[in-house]
């Protein structure tokens, strides 16, 4: 319980503070940090929120998102990262010639975590970096209310893809009815994060799984920029589609490859209770958690392809020889 | 609160005590009833356990599954209805020659119930069946134990799809809390109820999400018995996919024709809050909830789904023109 204490209380003694999330937002990064900048208005700092890419329109709906900038100029005396496990994790917004004095607090729960804060806030068992800032905001002595309730509630039910990761303890659950009591629903927020898609979303869906292949434990499909075309398909990938892969028994780990329009190559990676992709992600440059993590390659789509395929089999072999 | 207090009089009253549920048993039919069967053997009641249908394989992890018979002849001196919205759901179970003088104790969350016991127990808000039987459990003076919180689990997170229904308030998260430390584990469940099924499976979704169609507000797709021929899928219908096609932006309204082996069409309805899909799937000798219903029709294929279309069609004009 330190650290949260050690977070506290550096963020009561600053007065400027620049909160920044990852690249390629997903729900607990962006809920996240909404949550904590509306917590530390309310403690009546200046709060600057920043994430080096757009908020993903589906997350448009949590309150003041407009007010994440893409970059800041803005001096401060305090960088807070949230659900970040490396500085790179920033992209630009980690600007060092700036940023370089200024004081890192890192709170995450990523287990691969490389602890780069002042103060390293990393609970690797949390189910959502948003489950652990319910418990610095009350450190804060701040009351939650409707609207950061519903931010921190959208990270636990992003990360937990609606309570059902092997992290859901009945501890998140009790943190869940805080959330509604304060004011979330829970129907509207999974209605919004898992109940909603584009037609065109479902058709990418339709083609990627006529072209499923199995090899040995690992199934995986591909996202190319021709298909893209085809349906005109431009999104970002969607998560739930690795979800789904990963629910077929005749494998083990799902993966989907995303080819950008720059020719890099998106991986989404998945392994059911048991295994770990974690470390592959982590040793291509990416990062996660054991049952859900991704990287991003250089293409062509080929050759990434054969390079992760042939890493997680190995991985696959050895976790399943130390069983 | 009156009723669960009848339910439990008339119970303890019992000593022979027929317990049954609806034909084509989901995860709370089987669930309520496996909990509710274990929870009268710790009150030391000879209970008798009948479903008409058999218990799906993906319920086979139900501790004492094969209790349950497929009839009954034995004597009995109450017969406990779960998750049945009236008499004809019980199927061949339902003998009136030998039932018709044993009182009914009808407990059910359906809106549809047509309230045919001689205690109707009927909390059309609750979120399951089973959610309704965990006050039942304690207004019996029984203790919890890890079986029958495993069950009672199983039929909310059926039945709320895991926590994502609108009737999943609080009270139900916390009922959900109880049961987990009562020694349910919510992501093994979680895992059994919606992250597994075979690879046909996943090739059925990827047929019948070649084939979608949207008629105005109504998406639907069907599998036929020509499809199931040629992907060897033998399998019931997968709810997942009526779930899935129900998330599309563009639809109101989503619908699974299944043609079955002997020529009936199983017919699955979805629709976003707002809108009811109940009534039709009642009118059309079915039942449900207002987000998911369903119904068996005669065939062929193409009348039956001409007749649903049609009723769907104008039951949402209308619906929308009261908006």
């Amino acid at each position: 319980m330190k650290t949260v204490q050690e977070a506290a209380k550096q963020i009561s003694d600053a007065e400027r503070i620049l909160i920044v999330c990852h690249v390629s937002p997903d729900g607990d990064a962006i809920g996240s940090m909404l949550g904590l900048g509306l917590t530390l208005s309310e403690a009546q700092k200046r709060v600057i929120l920043c994430c080096a890419d757009p908020v993903p329109s589906q997350y448009r709906y949590l309150p003041h998102w407009e007010t994440i900038a893409r970059s800041c100029s803005e001096r401060c005396d305090l960088l807070v990262t949230l659900d970040c496990s490396d500085l790179d994790r920033l992209g630009a917004v980690y600007d060092p010639s700036t940023l370089h004095d200024v004081p890192i607090v890192n709170i995450d729960h990523h287990t691969t975590n490389v602890e780069f804060g002042d103060v390293n806030w990393v609970e690797p068992e949390a189910a959502a970096t948003a489950q652990m800032l319910v418990r610095l905001v009350h450190g804060l002595g701040i009351s939650l209310n409707a609207d950061i309730a519903t931010c921190l509630l959208t990270g636990i039910l992003t990360d937990t893809l609606g309570f059902r990761t092997s992290a859901t303890t009945p501890e998140v659950m009790e943190t869940a009815i805080q959330l509604m009591k304060a004011g979330a629903s829970l129907p509207e927020l999974t209605d919004r994060i898992f109940g909603r898609r584009p037609m065109r979303t479902i058709e990418m869906w339709a083609t990627t799984l006529q072209n499923l292949h199995l090899e040995g434990h690992i199934l995986w499909t591909e996202i190319t920029q021709r298909m893209r075309r085809r349906i005109g398909y431009q999104e970002n990938g969607d998560a739930g589609l690795a979800n789904f892969l990963s629910t077929a028994n005749e494998a083990d780990i799902a993966i989907i490859f995303d080819e950008q329009q720059d020719g890099q190559v998106n991986v989404s990676m998945r392994c059911v209770p048991g295994y770990d992709v974690s470390q592959v992600a982590f040793d291509l440059g990416g990062g996660g958690h054991a049952q859900a993590a991704g990287c991003t390659l250089s293409g062509p789509l080929e050759g990434a392809r054969t390079r992760v395929l042939s890493m997680l089999q190995k991985s696959w072999s050895m976790q399943n020889s130390s069983r």
